[in-house]
């Protein structure tokens, strides 16, 4: 596929896409035409199109999409057509929650590993995976082909774990911790501040009064 | 104030503001110009100067904004101004990780239940808060004024829960379930999908390769 610039609205909205076509897979459906995806995502047929449009224009009049090329083609694009190797930072609550979740293992995120600072923790298990410390989490980074590692210690610890996994040569921070992580150039960040989403929410409530 | 309608990517900004002028006040700052809240938040002093404004526009020549009047506005656009009751329905991992993170009471967001379906975990306590049964859910709804209900349920029963949640008079659903929840008109749903943060950051990251 030739390389196009998407924009980041489309970026936003590809993983909805990707989780329906996923869907309808499993469902054994082997095409859809916008007007029926539509219906299913409650967004405009034109919407869709134009969406879709973006990588290829697939979409074919009076036969659609095939689910399962657009299925892969959006996998591509999102880079998970191929396994990534993930740890977590912190073994609290949430980070026991996005270990026992199956969702990212099916879709090739694999959690290999869980660190914290709490020696009491050592050793202990979450879903199968043994609690390490984390200082043997640089060395762990180098040896396992880390790509992704998920931040859930307090804010205040954030950056200075973000630090040690960075120079042990992880890419990619999935951030939980309620602050802005400092990160070179050659390092991306994508946040999830839970009490941002909470407020936006409440927002919303206040403008439907 | 008078209602103006604002973007919705100020809205998604708007929370971040928040948090910095919340650091400001704490730590005794009175005022700050635009260009010094741009450096702090890495974002451009123009694109501060056009986000204030858009709600009176604070911001005076040679003076700068006052932190505490822009704090508080921001709350008041964000209905932070009063205090929310939320419950969470669902006392997995996440949920528990929902009931033990401070950060949601100290913005007003006051998580006073939480409910599951698993009869061994009634009466159980997670942090201060005894675990009911989602059976006492719409009773409770009924007579706590409950704002906001968090779904940290499998996506198989997050539609259910949220229609009784809903039908008892919920007006806010907070979603973790991996799913799409149909609402009625009056009704406004926040997502947090977490596999589809973590799509996006594998894109963020295969672009940056």
């Amino acid at each position: 596929m030739e390389h196009r610039t998407i924009s980041s609205a489309v970026i936003r909205r590809l993983p909805r896409y990707y989780r329906y076509l996923g869907e309808l897979r499993e469902s054994g459906v082997k095409r859809i035409s916008s007007r029926e995806l539509s219906e299913r995502m409650k967004v405009t047929a034109s919407q869709i199109r134009q969406d879709l449009n973006n990588f290829g224009g697939f979409g074919q009049q009076g036969y659609g999409y095939n689910v399962d090329t657009l299925f892969h083609e959006i996998a591509a694009i999102l880079g998970i057509d191929h396994e990534h190797n993930v740890i977590i930072i912190g073994a609290g609550n949430l980070g026991q929650a996005l270990v026992n979740s199956g969702d990212f293992a099916k879709r090739g995120f694999n959690i290999i590993a869980i660190f914290d600072n709490n020696a009491e923790l050592a050793g202990k298990k979450v879903g199968n995976i043994k609690i390490s410390m984390i200082s043997q989490m640089a060395d762990f980074i180098k040896k396992n082909n880390v790509d992704i590692v998920a931040i859930t210690v307090p804010r205040q610890a954030a950056n200075e774990v973000a630090k040690i996994a960075i120079d042990a040569g992880a890419r990619g921070i999935w951030n939980f911790a309620h602050t802005d992580i400092s990160v070179p150039e050659d390092v991306v960040v994508e946040n999830v501040h839970l009490s941002e989403s909470i407020m936006r929410l409440s927002y919303k409530l206040k403008e439907k009064k």
